[in-house]
């Protein structure tokens, strides 16, 4: 059966970056099969109707009014830890907050439920929010991949290695294999897949770092892990080598075009130019990086040289709220600041960014990250009733400085609706959270002061 | 006759700051009369019930039920153009905005009427947003301040004095009298009130400055214009003089407690010193002046130094939304990563910049800005059941990081009910919006490619 969603404005972010200002949408099963403007829709639908005649099984096509709202791709959002619900607000202007709260409670209380319930509800708040895919990596990511399948979700579940002892594997060699398992058993499987994401540059031993990257680049998985971001790092290799995060990377041999390093605040004009002609990927966490204090990262540098770069949201313990509006609106503000020019990244760009740009990051751009024919029907109609979306002159600046998370109408993922009347469409969040916090409840969590309301 | 809103956390931003986890609060007309834990509700009802045996009128109390959400002090924006929503979106990333759309178009479509519908369509989407007290400022302010009287918001009409011919005025000082008359009107409304606002410090004369300043001392209002902002502003004083904005206004005799300056980005420390021992205040603006790459206001040393600092979101032609639930984040991250240091400006202190900290500012602080008995009924109820408020630890952490403007449940002004599960109670957005599309469509705003869904 077809689906047609018509009077939308639809940001396509194909090439040439066509906005089709009264148009429609049509997908069959997961995948897009016409986009146009209202003229044309009366021709589609004519022939429909033919299909419809043929078709023994007696479906037809369905037609859903956007009612004049910005139909655009689903969000990519490029490193998340879903799991880490439970942490959110937890000591948030606290100093050493990581080693105080995080590293702590997530020996004490994280184990395989808690983060299967935690990706459940983060998958929620997401996809309420127009992220379609996520890229997360975590514990018991087996448990987060089953969460993210069930909700309806893209998402790739990377299980997190590293040197320390972790919550789920005492030797990251049992995490490797265990993540091999993961990535067998999801290969082929339309939304989910699976990869091993070592924690960073100096929590992972090279050895560990290179079993790592063999093992995804066995799959064509990403490799992603967390780079040049904190003061521990920076001082380690400032301490240890001449080398910085970047150039230790790629003398291991694990920097290509399947690296996804999320963070790079920290990065020097060599480093940049080592990730250009690697073609390696940035995932970009404007939110967490500037709460946490640690600078921006030079995104303008690193888009002159052609590097990809996405949004990411990191966990909820760092940066709260699990949206891509936010990011993009914390990027256009941070950006054209720091780079002292109010026409800096426009807000096209920044659309890019949280779309089609996230979507090359992942090499994932020939299914996602733009409306068009061929591609997956992973789909974002943002209503434009609410008082903050009026007037428009101009539906990219309309996304990035108006609108939130709550604009957000209905959702679709490989055809699919998840979200309707911004309303999680099969489940609910009450029970998600009711689940969750359950749960918490007979965990260390419960001892934190828990504003339980 | 009472209302009680049970069943909330209340963050009362009174002396102590104190929170109170299970409570409630009651108010009587526009007056707040009880503030408590759930356990001292009891004896207040059977008060109230007493109460209403002898009430001729049959009157009773009623009770609102809170769910569990959180109860802040109504928001207090320091510094708007409410008269600008036409505006929104138009040209956002251009180089030279200012002189390519706005003057133009003001001089071209700007009349009373317009004024008079985009503030209606301003005050909904504040008070949406739990902001319910506002300082504004623009041309026909006698149209605005009729707009929010009748919206219900609380607020500062300032008509805007300026050297050069305005939309409503050519001569500077036939804007002069008639914010004198509406200063007159207003006198003893309860919640509106008037001043004159010089534009700025270069677009109005030492002589328009000195009779603005003496009408607002004359009347206690505060004397509000843009200061130590743009960079035409600050080349001037650079060429024409050894004195900078602040030094200025201060050779003037404008300088004191009653002056709020919005923006004050480039202050030097002498400058801060001189606002600090003149008690000036700030309107501190970070989303519009990042957004602009215009830098970001020093203000942990303000602070430091005792100046009195609140929030302010421009208008909606700069910083597009009309929250301050966007602005304490924006300001968290920017202070942060400014000072370097995750623990500067801990949720708390973003809280009270958006509400005592602002009463604070406009020297209404013994009305204003905190939930304790003897104050008005400025309230917002922060419903804490949608996916991005789970978990709470800290209520603070909660408003600042995590909760958005959609998360707003219900708003008081002055004890009245104007918003009620996220909807406007006595309007409809639908309608204002209708009205004032209505009115751009007869005007040059036509003419811009306005993307009308
Ligand atoms: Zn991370
Ligand atoms: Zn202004």
């Amino acid at each position: 059966m077809s689906t047609i969603i018509t009077n939308v404005a639809v940001v396509t972010m194909n090439e040439t970056r066509e906005v089709i200002q009264h148009g429609f949408a049509a997908w069959k099963g997961g995948e897009i099969t016409a986009v146009g403007t209202m003229d044309m829709l009366e021709a589609l639908i004519a022939e429909e109707r033919d299909d419809e005649m043929d078709d023994e099984t007696g479906e037809s096509f369905r037609l859903i009014d956007g009612k004049g709202g910005i139909l655009m791709p689903g969000m990519v959002n490029l490193h998340a830890h879903m799991g880490m619900i439970p942490f959110r607000g937890l000591g948030d202007d606290c100093r050493d907050r990581l080693r105080v709260f995080l590293l702590p409670m997530e020996q004490r209380a994280m184990d395989a439920e808690l983060v299967y319930l935690s990706t459940k509800y983060a998958a929620a708040e997401m996809l309420l929010a127009g992220v379609t895919t996520v890229f997360d990596m975590y514990y018991f990511e087996a448990e987060a991949a089953r969460a993210m399948d069930e909700m309806g979700i893209r998402g790739i579940a990377g299980e997190t290695i590293m040197e320390e002892e972790a919550c789920d594997f005492k030797d990251p060699y049992e995490a490797l294999s265990y993540g091999e398992s993961l990535m067998k058993k999801y290969q082929g499987h339309t939304r989910i897949s699976a990869c091993v994401a070592p924690h960073g540059t100096t929590t992972c031993s090279a050895g560990l770092l290179k079993a790592a990257w063999k093992l995804d680049d066995a799959f064509g998985a990403p490799f992603s892990l967390h780079t040049a971001e904190m003061d521990y790092e920076m001082d380690y290799f400032r301490e240890t080598s001449e080398q910085t995060p970047a150039g230790y990377l790629d003398s291991l041999g694990v920097l290509g075009e399947h690296t996804l390093a999320a963070h790079c605040i920290q990065m020097t004009e060599a480093d940049l130019r080592l990730f250009a002609k690697r073609r390696a990927s940035v995932a970009h966490c404007i939110g967490s990086n500037t709460k946490a204090a640690k600078g921006v990262a030079p995104v303008s540098r690193m888009r002159e040289l052609g590097i990809f770069v996405g949004l990411g949201t990191d966990g909820p313990a760092s940066g709260n709220t699990l949206d891509l509006f936010t990011q993009m609106k914390l990027f256009a503000n941070f950006h054209k600041n720091e780079t002292r020019n109010r026409s800096a990244f426009p807000a096209r760009q920044v659309v890019e960014m949280a779309t089609i740009g996230g979507a090359k990051a992942l090499h994932m751009e020939q299914k996602i990250g733009s409306i068009e024919v061929g591609k997956r029907a992973d789909l974002v109609l943002v209503e434009t009733r609410s008082a903050n979306m009026f007037p428009i002159y101009d539906p990219y600046s309309a996304l990035v400085y108006s609108a939130g998370p709550s604009n957000v109408d209905m959702v679709f993922v490989e055809g699919t609706c998840v979200v309707k009347a911004g309303k999680l469409a099969e489940k609910s969040v009450e029970v998600l959270r009711g689940e969750l916090a359950g749960k918490m409840a007979k965990t260390a969590f419960a001892e934190e002061v828990l504003f339980s309301l």
